[in-house]
């Protein structure tokens, strides 16, 4: 946690924040702070700054904090995710929002094995967890939307071509003979299939509305290490 | 497991191959292959091509194997890596050995703590089928070097220089006034800190001998993040 995530339930008054639970536990156990000390702080969709403990007990922190900074930039970047194994899952979206995707769609497709659909990880509040984890190593503070599509077709044919509009549109593919464009700056809709590969037909859906297949090289990459190898090279 | 990973105990003649154990289960519950069908193979620091399966029971994987192909290359890039947390060294090595890192030293740094070293998954073995997992992912043959080394100063002072000699040295710093640079084109040698971050002092040290901090922006990813990352941006 290199950046406690703030809400507006945490203040007390404008400026003072009371904590209890993870982020109090966090902060006794392994930034190990007292009293006076300063932590990096930010509030939930919003500027980042420094908090000064005024209190630490085992009941709460508390906190003057001093909001004096934006976060970091975003990437523009849209990653439609075929939904990975849910053992996976959970670093996939942290990482994500530690790389600064704000945009995540988690689709189906023919590889996706139908019992991930039915993970406890795939709530919203385990996914909104996951991202806050994944923020506050970052020390960002703009949570990603995180959406979830369990059919291919409709989504592909009804709502993608929108979603991608104005972006370059691109789907990693090992077998594409195209390669990956490295630091494109513009706006990028990727999708990356699941473990096993997208299906001909799937990447045939995903040619007709626009998307480039494109390739990393001969390596096939688990999706925990593709996401942060993609995100490098398109930025 | 994208490519089959063999190693000379595995032949029975020339060009014939008998599997037990991981691979067979792999084969007969990931694959589902069946006799007749062929699978990519590659053995261990050679060439890659596919293997004919002329035999599949519950005792043995038999195959008929053809190599024609060299590996995927490898990343002209050494990996000077804090030991991470137990909990994440296994996915950090075979991330690492999927990218194409053929060279890695686990080195200890202040706040690497000092339990880490007392991990199970350091033994050379654990290491190794890591290692393994990385390759099969990424159908590459080509076995990291994986060391260790449990003093900062002596491995700095005495090692590091010659190891480092004739690459571009860097020191992955959040704190760095310079970016990474992004596609080199020439042998690196980067030191990645543990959480937390290398102490002043470290990056000292580490300087004298010719290393340069750089950064990749305000955000800190984890080392399993910043691995891939890194990779995709230097290369």
């Amino acid at each position: 946690m290199n950046l406690i995530l703030l809400f507006d339930d945490d203040f007390t008054s404008d400026s003072r924040v009371r904590l209890t639970g993870r982020r109090l536990q966090h902060v006794r156990d392994v930034h190990r702070a007292a009293a006076g000390e300063s932590l990096a702080v930010g509030i939930a969709n919003g500027r980042i700054g420094r908090g000064m403990i005024t209190h630490l007990g085992d009941d709460a922190l508390e906190m003057d904090v001093a909001l004096d900074r934006d976060p970091p930039q975003s990437l523009p970047l849209t990653l439609i995710l075929a939904l990975p194994r849910p053992k996976v899952l959970n670093r996939v979206i942290a990482g994500a929002a530690s790389l600064g995707i704000k945009r995540i769609v988690l689709i189906n497709a023919w590889r996706v094995e139908k019992s991930y659909w039915s993970s406890p990880r795939l709530t919203p509040e385990n996914l909104r967890t996951q991202s806050i984890l994944g923020l506050e190593q970052a020390r960002d503070t703009v949570l990603p939307s995180i959406e979830t599509r369990r059919l291919f077709r409709p989504f592909v044919e009804n709502e993608l071509s929108a979603m991608a509009s104005g972006t370059r549109a691109l789907v990693a593919h090992p077998h594409a003979t195209e390669e990956c464009p490295r630091d494109v700056r513009e706006p990028v809709t990727l999708v990356i299939g699941p473990e096993g590969g997208l299906i001909d037909a799937e990447i045939a859906s995903l040619e007709r509305i626009g998307f480039t297949p494109v390739s990393i090289g001969e390596r096939i990459l688990r999706v925990e290490t593709a996401v942060p190898f993609l995100a490098a090279r398109l930025y």
